[in-house]
Protein backbone atom coordinates (compact mmCIF):
# COMPACT_ATOMS: atom_id res chain seq x y z
CA UNK A 1 0.00 0.00 0.00
CA UNK A 2 1.71 3.37 -0.86
CA UNK A 3 1.31 6.23 1.57
CA UNK A 4 2.12 9.76 0.73
CA UNK A 5 3.63 11.82 3.36
CA UNK A 6 4.71 15.32 3.83
CA UNK A 7 8.80 15.59 4.56
CA UNK A 8 11.44 13.08 3.65
CA UNK A 9 12.03 9.04 4.56
CA UNK A 10 12.92 8.79 8.28
CA UNK A 11 10.59 11.42 9.20
CA UNK A 12 7.86 11.68 12.45
CA UNK A 13 5.35 10.71 9.46
CA UNK A 14 7.13 7.96 7.70
CA UNK A 15 6.97 6.47 11.17
CA UNK A 16 3.56 6.81 11.95
CA UNK A 17 2.79 5.59 8.57
CA UNK A 18 4.51 2.26 9.41
CA UNK A 19 3.08 2.00 12.86
CA UNK A 20 -0.54 2.61 11.22
CA UNK A 21 0.09 0.50 7.97
CA UNK A 22 2.42 -2.64 8.74
CA UNK A 23 4.18 -3.06 5.15
CA UNK A 24 3.37 0.44 3.69
CA UNK A 25 5.56 1.85 1.22
CA UNK A 26 5.77 5.64 1.86
CA UNK A 27 5.72 8.54 -0.88
CA UNK A 28 7.71 11.33 0.01
CA UNK A 29 5.95 14.83 -1.25
CA UNK A 30 7.53 17.90 -0.76
CA UNK A 31 4.70 20.27 0.41
CA UNK A 32 1.22 19.20 2.32
CA UNK A 33 -0.81 20.46 -0.79
CA UNK A 34 1.38 17.81 -2.87
CA UNK A 35 0.21 14.34 -0.54
CA UNK A 36 -3.35 15.44 -1.30
CA UNK A 37 -2.73 16.37 -5.11
CA UNK A 38 -1.35 12.36 -4.90
CA UNK A 39 -4.33 11.35 -3.42
CA UNK A 40 -6.66 13.04 -5.54
CA UNK A 41 -4.01 11.92 -8.80
CA UNK A 42 -4.72 7.84 -7.16
CA UNK A 43 -0.83 8.28 -7.04
CA UNK A 44 -1.27 6.62 -3.37
CA UNK A 45 -3.84 4.51 -1.73
CA UNK A 46 -3.68 6.55 1.27
CA UNK A 47 -2.19 9.21 3.36
CA UNK A 48 -0.82 9.94 6.65
CA UNK A 49 -1.13 13.64 7.94
CA UNK A 50 -0.12 15.34 11.42
CA UNK A 51 -2.46 17.10 12.78
CA UNK A 52 -1.97 18.46 16.04
CA UNK A 53 1.55 18.19 18.59
CA UNK A 54 0.58 18.62 22.27
CA UNK A 55 3.32 20.96 22.78
CA UNK A 56 3.57 23.29 19.60
CA UNK A 57 -0.54 23.08 19.06
CA UNK A 58 -2.40 22.14 15.64
CA UNK A 59 -1.18 22.32 12.04
CA UNK A 60 -3.45 24.88 10.72
CA UNK A 61 -2.37 24.26 6.88
CA UNK A 62 -3.47 20.09 7.53
CA UNK A 63 -7.12 21.78 9.04
CA UNK A 64 -7.64 24.04 6.27
CA UNK A 65 -6.73 21.08 3.70
CA UNK A 66 -8.84 18.90 4.90
CA UNK A 67 -11.66 21.45 4.40
CA UNK A 68 -10.82 22.39 1.18
CA UNK A 69 -10.37 19.26 -0.84
CA UNK A 70 -11.49 16.14 -0.91
CA UNK A 71 -10.69 13.40 1.67
CA UNK A 72 -11.95 11.60 4.37
CA UNK A 73 -9.88 10.42 7.83
CA UNK A 74 -10.02 6.83 8.55
CA UNK A 75 -8.02 6.57 11.38
CA UNK A 76 -5.77 8.55 14.22
CA UNK A 77 -2.55 7.73 15.68
CA UNK A 78 -0.68 9.22 18.37
CA UNK A 79 2.90 9.48 17.77
CA UNK A 80 5.54 9.69 21.06
CA UNK A 81 8.31 12.69 19.55
CA UNK A 82 11.75 11.34 20.54
CA UNK A 83 14.55 13.73 19.38
CA UNK A 84 18.09 12.11 18.83
CA UNK A 85 20.91 13.29 17.89
CA UNK A 86 22.26 11.49 15.22
CA UNK A 87 26.05 11.77 13.15
CA UNK A 88 28.17 9.69 11.06
CA UNK A 89 29.51 6.37 12.09
CA UNK A 90 33.18 7.03 14.08
CA UNK A 91 32.27 10.13 15.28
CA UNK A 92 31.94 11.22 18.52
CA UNK A 93 30.05 13.67 20.61
CA UNK A 94 33.11 15.89 21.71
CA UNK A 95 33.73 16.97 17.95
CA UNK A 96 30.03 17.93 17.19
CA UNK A 97 30.02 21.36 16.59
CA UNK A 98 26.59 22.09 14.99
CA UNK A 99 22.87 20.26 15.63
CA UNK A 100 21.19 20.84 12.32
CA UNK A 101 16.97 20.46 12.39
CA UNK A 102 13.69 21.78 11.87
CA UNK A 103 13.18 24.91 14.31
CA UNK A 104 10.11 23.55 15.86
CA UNK A 105 12.34 20.12 16.99
CA UNK A 106 15.30 22.76 18.03
CA UNK A 107 13.13 24.93 19.76
CA UNK A 108 12.33 21.63 21.79
CA UNK A 109 16.13 20.78 22.89
CA UNK A 110 16.74 24.04 24.26
CA UNK A 111 17.53 21.92 28.02
CA UNK A 112 20.15 19.99 25.40
CA UNK A 113 21.87 22.84 24.04
CA UNK A 114 21.86 24.67 27.30
CA UNK A 115 24.35 21.56 28.77
CA UNK A 116 26.12 21.53 25.90
CA UNK A 117 27.16 24.66 25.15
CA UNK A 118 29.69 24.34 22.30
CA UNK A 119 27.13 22.61 20.27
CA UNK A 120 25.48 25.61 18.02
CA UNK A 121 21.69 24.81 16.87
CA UNK A 122 21.48 25.48 13.26
CA UNK A 123 17.74 25.53 11.32
CA UNK A 124 17.41 23.21 8.55
CA UNK A 125 13.99 22.39 6.55
CA UNK A 126 13.63 18.94 8.02
CA UNK A 127 14.06 16.67 10.91
CA UNK A 128 14.95 13.78 8.93
CA UNK A 129 16.19 15.80 6.19
CA UNK A 130 18.87 17.44 8.85
CA UNK A 131 20.38 13.62 9.12
CA UNK A 132 20.10 13.07 5.33
CA UNK A 133 22.71 16.04 4.52
CA UNK A 134 24.73 15.32 7.32
CA UNK A 135 25.08 12.14 5.98
CA UNK A 136 25.29 13.04 2.35
CA UNK A 137 28.15 16.28 2.61
CA UNK A 138 29.94 13.48 4.94
CA UNK A 139 30.17 16.13 7.94
CA UNK A 140 32.36 15.26 10.93
CA UNK A 141 31.68 17.97 12.82
CA UNK A 142 28.02 18.04 13.17
CA UNK A 143 24.97 16.36 14.03
CA UNK A 144 21.26 16.22 12.85
CA UNK A 145 18.22 15.87 15.37
CA UNK A 146 15.58 13.41 14.31
CA UNK A 147 13.84 10.16 14.78
CA UNK A 148 15.34 6.76 15.14
CA UNK A 149 13.86 5.81 11.98
CA UNK A 150 15.91 8.49 10.29
CA UNK A 151 19.58 7.25 11.81
CA UNK A 152 18.27 3.69 10.40
CA UNK A 153 17.21 5.03 7.36
CA UNK A 154 20.30 6.94 5.89
CA UNK A 155 22.99 5.14 7.71
CA UNK A 156 23.19 7.27 10.71
CA UNK A 157 24.23 6.22 14.61
CA UNK A 158 22.63 7.60 17.69
CA UNK A 159 24.87 9.36 20.04
CA UNK A 160 22.74 11.04 22.33
CA UNK A 161 18.54 9.52 22.56
CA UNK A 162 15.99 11.28 24.04
CA UNK A 163 17.11 14.49 24.31
CA UNK A 164 13.80 16.22 24.17
CA UNK A 165 12.68 18.92 26.57
CA UNK A 166 9.48 17.97 27.68
CA UNK A 167 8.90 13.65 27.71
CA UNK A 168 4.75 14.27 26.91
CA UNK A 169 5.83 15.16 23.34
CA UNK A 170 2.80 13.35 21.33
CA UNK A 171 2.07 14.34 17.74
CA UNK A 172 -1.64 12.99 16.57
CA UNK A 173 -1.54 11.80 12.78
CA UNK A 174 -4.83 11.08 10.76
CA UNK A 175 -4.58 8.63 7.98
CA UNK A 176 -6.58 9.34 5.17
CA UNK A 177 -7.91 8.35 2.22
CA UNK A 178 -10.54 9.34 -0.62
CA UNK A 179 -13.32 7.20 0.59
CA UNK A 180 -16.38 8.75 1.94
CA UNK A 181 -17.08 6.18 4.67
CA UNK A 182 -17.11 5.65 8.37
CA UNK A 183 -14.19 2.99 9.70
CA UNK A 184 -15.50 -0.26 11.10
CA UNK A 185 -15.19 0.58 15.00
CA UNK A 186 -15.48 4.09 14.51
CA UNK A 187 -16.37 5.77 18.03
CA UNK A 188 -15.00 9.02 17.03
CA UNK A 189 -16.01 12.24 14.24
CA UNK A 190 -14.35 14.98 12.62
CA UNK A 191 -16.65 17.97 11.47
CA UNK A 192 -15.71 21.34 10.43
CA UNK A 193 -19.02 24.22 10.74
CA UNK A 194 -19.30 27.73 9.82
CA UNK A 195 -21.90 29.66 11.34
CA UNK A 196 -23.37 33.32 10.61
CA UNK A 197 -21.74 35.82 12.93
CA UNK A 198 -24.58 36.25 15.40
CA UNK A 199 -24.66 36.57 19.24
CA UNK A 200 -24.94 32.72 21.25
CA UNK A 201 -24.42 31.17 17.53
CA UNK A 202 -21.82 29.06 18.81
CA UNK A 203 -23.75 27.81 21.48
CA UNK A 204 -26.46 27.33 19.65
CA UNK A 205 -23.88 24.67 17.72
CA UNK A 206 -23.07 22.90 20.28
CA UNK A 207 -26.57 22.41 21.63
CA UNK A 208 -27.53 20.09 18.72
CA UNK A 209 -24.80 17.74 20.61
CA UNK A 210 -25.28 18.60 24.15
CA UNK A 211 -29.07 17.87 23.80
CA UNK A 212 -28.02 14.22 22.40
CA UNK A 213 -25.53 13.65 25.11
CA UNK A 214 -22.69 13.62 22.32
CA UNK A 215 -19.53 14.65 23.77
CA UNK A 216 -16.92 17.14 22.25
CA UNK A 217 -12.99 16.54 22.89
CA UNK A 218 -11.46 19.17 20.87
CA UNK A 219 -13.12 21.77 19.56
CA UNK A 220 -10.86 24.63 17.81
CA UNK A 221 -11.99 27.82 15.36
CA UNK A 222 -9.82 28.73 12.27
CA UNK A 223 -9.98 32.17 10.37
CA UNK A 224 -11.23 31.55 6.71
CA UNK A 225 -8.83 31.85 4.11
CA UNK A 226 -9.48 35.47 2.34
CA UNK A 227 -12.48 36.53 4.55
CA UNK A 228 -9.37 37.72 7.89
CA UNK A 229 -11.29 37.14 11.29
CA UNK A 230 -14.20 35.15 10.11
CA UNK A 231 -13.85 31.82 11.65
CA UNK A 232 -14.72 28.16 10.51
CA UNK A 233 -15.06 25.69 13.74
CA UNK A 234 -13.58 22.39 13.79
CA UNK A 235 -14.70 19.90 16.46
CA UNK A 236 -14.37 16.66 17.23
CA UNK A 237 -17.14 14.32 18.47
CA UNK A 238 -16.79 11.43 20.61
CA UNK A 239 -19.64 9.41 18.59
CA UNK A 240 -18.95 7.16 15.85
CA UNK A 241 -21.52 6.13 12.55
CA UNK A 242 -24.67 6.24 14.77
CA UNK A 243 -28.26 7.74 14.17
CA UNK A 244 -27.94 10.17 16.85
CA UNK A 245 -25.17 11.55 15.26
CA UNK A 246 -26.53 11.82 11.75
CA UNK A 247 -29.21 13.40 13.24
CA UNK A 248 -26.97 15.58 14.71
CA UNK A 249 -25.41 16.80 12.04
CA UNK A 250 -28.52 17.24 9.83
CA UNK A 251 -29.71 19.39 12.65
CA UNK A 252 -26.03 21.51 12.85
CA UNK A 253 -27.20 21.98 8.82
CA UNK A 254 -30.14 23.51 9.53
CA UNK A 255 -29.03 26.73 10.44
CA UNK A 256 -25.09 26.69 10.09
CA UNK A 257 -23.72 28.22 6.90
CA UNK A 258 -21.69 25.26 5.87
CA UNK A 259 -21.44 21.67 8.13
CA UNK A 260 -18.86 19.08 6.42
CA UNK A 261 -17.85 15.81 8.13
CA UNK A 262 -13.96 15.15 7.82
CA UNK A 263 -13.90 11.37 9.16
CA UNK A 264 -15.87 8.57 11.27
CA UNK A 265 -13.21 6.24 12.36
CA UNK A 266 -11.74 5.14 15.56
CA UNK A 267 -9.92 6.76 18.42
CA UNK B 1 8.28 53.39 27.00
CA UNK B 2 10.40 50.00 26.53
CA UNK B 3 8.68 47.16 25.00
CA UNK B 4 10.23 43.68 24.91
CA UNK B 5 9.48 41.96 21.45
CA UNK B 6 10.80 38.22 20.34
CA UNK B 7 13.08 38.32 17.49
CA UNK B 8 15.16 41.05 15.99
CA UNK B 9 14.97 44.11 15.13
CA UNK B 10 12.95 44.99 12.01
CA UNK B 11 10.47 41.83 12.74
CA UNK B 12 6.77 42.04 12.13
CA UNK B 13 6.65 42.61 15.76
CA UNK B 14 8.94 45.27 15.47
CA UNK B 15 6.60 46.91 12.93
CA UNK B 16 3.57 46.20 15.26
CA UNK B 17 4.97 47.46 18.51
CA UNK B 18 5.95 50.50 16.72
CA UNK B 19 2.02 50.91 15.62
CA UNK B 20 1.00 50.21 18.76
CA UNK B 21 2.76 52.74 20.94
CA UNK B 22 4.58 55.42 18.92
CA UNK B 23 7.75 56.36 20.00
CA UNK B 24 8.80 53.00 21.98
CA UNK B 25 11.90 51.49 22.49
CA UNK B 26 11.72 47.64 21.18
CA UNK B 27 14.04 45.30 23.35
CA UNK B 28 14.53 42.03 21.25
CA UNK B 29 14.81 38.79 23.20
CA UNK B 30 15.00 35.70 21.30
CA UNK B 31 13.33 33.14 22.75
CA UNK B 32 9.02 33.94 23.82
CA UNK B 33 9.90 32.73 27.36
CA UNK B 34 12.87 35.74 27.56
CA UNK B 35 9.76 38.45 26.52
CA UNK B 36 7.89 37.23 29.74
CA UNK B 37 10.96 37.12 31.79
CA UNK B 38 11.73 40.85 30.59
CA UNK B 39 8.33 42.23 32.06
CA UNK B 40 8.37 40.18 35.11
CA UNK B 41 12.18 41.29 35.87
CA UNK B 42 10.66 45.05 34.90
CA UNK B 43 13.30 45.57 32.38
CA UNK B 44 10.64 46.82 30.02
CA UNK B 45 6.96 48.32 30.61
CA UNK B 46 5.18 46.22 28.22
CA UNK B 47 5.62 43.28 25.82
CA UNK B 48 3.94 42.93 21.99
CA UNK B 49 3.76 39.40 20.58
CA UNK B 50 2.15 37.86 18.13
CA UNK B 51 -0.93 35.70 18.92
CA UNK B 52 -2.55 34.12 15.23
CA UNK B 53 -2.01 35.04 11.66
CA UNK B 54 -5.12 34.44 9.40
CA UNK B 55 -3.10 32.03 7.32
CA UNK B 56 -0.57 30.23 9.44
CA UNK B 57 -3.01 29.58 12.50
CA UNK B 58 -2.39 30.13 15.98
CA UNK B 59 1.14 30.73 17.97
CA UNK B 60 0.24 28.04 20.57
CA UNK B 61 3.48 28.92 22.72
CA UNK B 62 1.66 32.38 23.02
CA UNK B 63 -1.41 31.28 24.51
CA UNK B 64 0.52 28.58 26.73
CA UNK B 65 2.72 31.80 28.28
CA UNK B 66 -0.41 33.81 28.98
CA UNK B 67 -2.21 31.56 30.54
CA UNK B 68 1.35 30.59 33.05
CA UNK B 69 2.58 33.92 33.78
CA UNK B 70 1.11 37.16 35.03
CA UNK B 71 0.68 39.69 31.95
CA UNK B 72 -2.34 40.74 31.21
CA UNK B 73 -3.81 42.06 27.39
CA UNK B 74 -4.16 45.60 27.48
CA UNK B 75 -4.45 46.41 23.14
CA UNK B 76 -5.13 44.06 19.81
CA UNK B 77 -3.51 45.16 16.47
CA UNK B 78 -3.52 43.50 13.61
CA UNK B 79 -1.05 44.08 10.59
CA UNK B 80 -1.22 43.16 7.50
CA UNK B 81 2.12 41.34 6.34
CA UNK B 82 4.01 41.97 3.39
CA UNK B 83 6.80 40.04 2.18
CA UNK B 84 9.51 41.92 0.80
CA UNK B 85 12.86 40.58 -1.47
CA UNK B 86 15.88 42.09 0.36
CA UNK B 87 19.44 42.87 -0.81
CA UNK B 88 22.31 45.04 -0.51
CA UNK B 89 22.45 48.10 -2.30
CA UNK B 90 23.61 47.54 -5.75
CA UNK B 91 22.57 44.02 -6.18
CA UNK B 92 20.34 43.18 -8.85
CA UNK B 93 17.40 40.47 -9.24
CA UNK B 94 19.31 38.62 -12.14
CA UNK B 95 21.97 38.11 -9.49
CA UNK B 96 20.41 36.40 -6.41
CA UNK B 97 20.42 32.98 -6.17
CA UNK B 98 19.20 32.29 -2.88
CA UNK B 99 16.54 33.74 -0.72
CA UNK B 100 16.90 33.31 3.12
CA UNK B 101 13.72 33.96 5.66
CA UNK B 102 11.58 32.10 8.16
CA UNK B 103 10.14 28.61 6.93
CA UNK B 104 6.75 30.29 7.25
CA UNK B 105 7.55 33.03 5.40
CA UNK B 106 9.26 30.68 2.73
CA UNK B 107 5.79 28.94 2.41
CA UNK B 108 3.76 32.27 2.17
CA UNK B 109 6.15 32.66 -0.98
CA UNK B 110 5.55 29.55 -3.61
CA UNK B 111 4.14 31.61 -6.45
CA UNK B 112 7.23 34.13 -6.34
CA UNK B 113 9.36 31.18 -5.98
CA UNK B 114 7.78 29.05 -9.20
CA UNK B 115 8.00 32.37 -11.30
CA UNK B 116 11.41 33.04 -10.31
CA UNK B 117 13.56 29.23 -10.87
CA UNK B 118 17.47 30.49 -10.35
CA UNK B 119 16.45 31.39 -6.70
CA UNK B 120 16.35 28.57 -4.31
CA UNK B 121 14.50 29.12 -0.68
CA UNK B 122 16.92 28.96 2.56
CA UNK B 123 15.85 28.40 5.75
CA UNK B 124 16.93 31.01 8.39
CA UNK B 125 15.50 31.64 11.76
CA UNK B 126 14.28 34.82 11.44
CA UNK B 127 12.46 37.17 8.63
CA UNK B 128 14.51 40.36 9.45
CA UNK B 129 17.49 38.15 10.78
CA UNK B 130 18.07 37.11 7.03
CA UNK B 131 18.07 40.54 5.95
CA UNK B 132 20.80 41.05 8.86
CA UNK B 133 22.96 38.18 7.83
CA UNK B 134 22.68 39.47 3.77
CA UNK B 135 24.03 42.76 4.69
CA UNK B 136 26.44 42.03 7.18
CA UNK B 137 28.22 38.84 5.34
CA UNK B 138 28.45 41.20 2.43
CA UNK B 139 26.52 38.67 -0.03
CA UNK B 140 26.27 39.58 -3.44
CA UNK B 141 23.95 36.37 -4.70
CA UNK B 142 21.85 36.42 -1.85
CA UNK B 143 18.60 38.15 -0.56
CA UNK B 144 16.36 38.21 2.75
CA UNK B 145 12.56 37.91 2.59
CA UNK B 146 11.23 40.03 5.12
CA UNK B 147 9.62 43.23 7.10
CA UNK B 148 9.95 46.60 4.64
CA UNK B 149 10.84 47.82 8.44
CA UNK B 150 14.02 45.13 7.95
CA UNK B 151 15.25 47.01 4.83
CA UNK B 152 15.42 50.00 6.66
CA UNK B 153 16.98 48.90 10.00
CA UNK B 154 20.00 47.22 8.38
CA UNK B 155 20.58 49.23 5.18
CA UNK B 156 19.34 46.27 2.49
CA UNK B 157 16.93 47.71 -0.54
CA UNK B 158 13.79 46.51 -1.55
CA UNK B 159 14.48 44.52 -4.92
CA UNK B 160 10.38 43.15 -4.74
CA UNK B 161 7.30 44.72 -2.73
CA UNK B 162 4.48 42.27 -1.96
CA UNK B 163 5.80 38.97 -3.14
CA UNK B 164 3.85 36.56 -0.57
CA UNK B 165 1.01 34.79 -2.04
CA UNK B 166 -2.02 35.79 -0.22
CA UNK B 167 -2.29 39.14 0.39
CA UNK B 168 -5.08 38.85 2.88
CA UNK B 169 -2.41 37.76 4.83
CA UNK B 170 -2.52 39.34 8.70
CA UNK B 171 -1.58 38.69 12.11
CA UNK B 172 -2.95 40.12 15.38
CA UNK B 173 -0.83 40.93 18.01
CA UNK B 174 -1.40 41.81 21.28
CA UNK B 175 0.26 44.43 23.86
CA UNK B 176 1.20 43.17 27.38
CA UNK B 177 2.03 44.64 30.63
CA UNK B 178 1.90 43.49 34.23
CA UNK B 179 -1.15 45.58 35.34
CA UNK B 180 -4.47 43.70 35.82
CA UNK B 181 -6.81 46.31 34.73
CA UNK B 182 -9.17 47.23 31.83
CA UNK B 183 -8.34 49.06 29.30
CA UNK B 184 -10.24 52.50 28.63
CA UNK B 185 -13.31 51.68 25.79
CA UNK B 186 -12.83 47.63 26.43
CA UNK B 187 -14.81 46.09 24.44
CA UNK B 188 -13.47 42.10 23.92
CA UNK B 189 -12.27 40.11 26.87
CA UNK B 190 -10.10 37.08 26.52
CA UNK B 191 -10.47 34.40 29.04
CA UNK B 192 -8.43 30.94 29.50
CA UNK B 193 -11.08 28.15 31.39
CA UNK B 194 -10.46 24.00 32.09
CA UNK B 195 -13.66 21.89 32.68
CA UNK B 196 -14.21 18.50 34.02
CA UNK B 197 -14.25 16.20 30.82
CA UNK B 198 -17.97 15.00 31.05
CA UNK B 199 -20.40 15.44 28.57
CA UNK B 200 -21.79 18.78 27.74
CA UNK B 201 -19.31 20.42 29.50
CA UNK B 202 -18.12 22.85 27.07
CA UNK B 203 -22.04 23.23 26.09
CA UNK B 204 -22.15 24.21 29.65
CA UNK B 205 -19.44 26.56 29.88
CA UNK B 206 -20.71 28.52 26.80
CA UNK B 207 -24.66 28.90 28.15
CA UNK B 208 -22.89 31.04 31.14
CA UNK B 209 -22.38 33.73 28.16
CA UNK B 210 -25.03 32.68 25.96
CA UNK B 211 -27.74 33.24 27.99
CA UNK B 212 -26.58 36.53 29.08
CA UNK B 213 -26.25 37.30 25.16
CA UNK B 214 -22.47 37.95 25.37
CA UNK B 215 -21.27 37.13 22.03
CA UNK B 216 -17.84 34.53 21.23
CA UNK B 217 -15.76 35.75 18.41
CA UNK B 218 -13.57 33.17 18.85
CA UNK B 219 -12.65 29.68 20.98
CA UNK B 220 -9.62 27.48 20.70
CA UNK B 221 -8.88 24.16 22.88
CA UNK B 222 -5.10 23.59 23.52
CA UNK B 223 -3.52 20.22 24.87
CA UNK B 224 -2.85 21.14 28.74
CA UNK B 225 1.39 20.93 29.08
CA UNK B 226 2.25 17.34 30.50
CA UNK B 227 -1.20 16.17 30.49
CA UNK B 228 -1.20 14.76 26.54
CA UNK B 229 -5.17 14.87 25.10
CA UNK B 230 -6.65 17.23 28.18
CA UNK B 231 -7.84 20.64 27.06
CA UNK B 232 -7.98 24.11 28.05
CA UNK B 233 -9.88 26.24 26.41
CA UNK B 234 -9.35 30.10 24.93
CA UNK B 235 -12.17 32.43 23.71
CA UNK B 236 -12.65 36.05 22.93
CA UNK B 237 -15.89 37.59 24.27
CA UNK B 238 -17.49 40.57 22.71
CA UNK B 239 -17.88 42.43 25.97
CA UNK B 240 -16.02 44.69 28.13
CA UNK B 241 -15.70 45.46 31.78
CA UNK B 242 -19.75 45.32 32.63
CA UNK B 243 -21.48 43.65 35.46
CA UNK B 244 -22.59 41.50 32.89
CA UNK B 245 -19.42 40.31 32.07
CA UNK B 246 -18.21 39.87 35.33
CA UNK B 247 -21.52 37.62 36.35
CA UNK B 248 -20.65 35.43 33.60
CA UNK B 249 -16.64 34.63 34.46
CA UNK B 250 -18.10 34.32 38.39
CA UNK B 251 -20.79 31.89 36.89
CA UNK B 252 -18.31 30.09 34.47
CA UNK B 253 -16.18 29.86 37.92
CA UNK B 254 -18.88 27.67 39.49
CA UNK B 255 -18.26 24.84 37.81
CA UNK B 256 -14.70 25.19 35.54
CA UNK B 257 -11.97 23.49 37.15
CA UNK B 258 -9.85 26.82 36.53
CA UNK B 259 -10.59 30.21 35.28
CA UNK B 260 -8.09 32.72 34.07
CA UNK B 261 -9.10 36.51 32.47
CA UNK B 262 -6.37 37.38 30.34
CA UNK B 263 -7.55 40.70 29.06
CA UNK B 264 -9.97 43.03 28.96
CA UNK B 265 -9.10 45.57 25.69
CA UNK B 266 -10.15 48.02 23.23
CA UNK B 267 -10.28 45.54 19.75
Amino acid sequence: MKIAIQGERGSFSHEAAERMVRGCTVVPCAASADVFDALDARRVQAAVIPIENSLAGSVAEHFDLLLAREAFIHREYSLRIEHNLIAAPGVRLGEVRRAFSHPVALAQCRDFFRAHRGIEPVVFYDTAGSVKHVMAERLRDAAGIASRRAAGEYGGRILLRGIEDDKQNFTRFFLIDRQRRAGRGANKTTIAFALKNVAGALFKALSVFALREISLSKIESRPVRGRPWEYVFFADLLVGDTETARNAVRHLGEFADMVKVLGIYRA
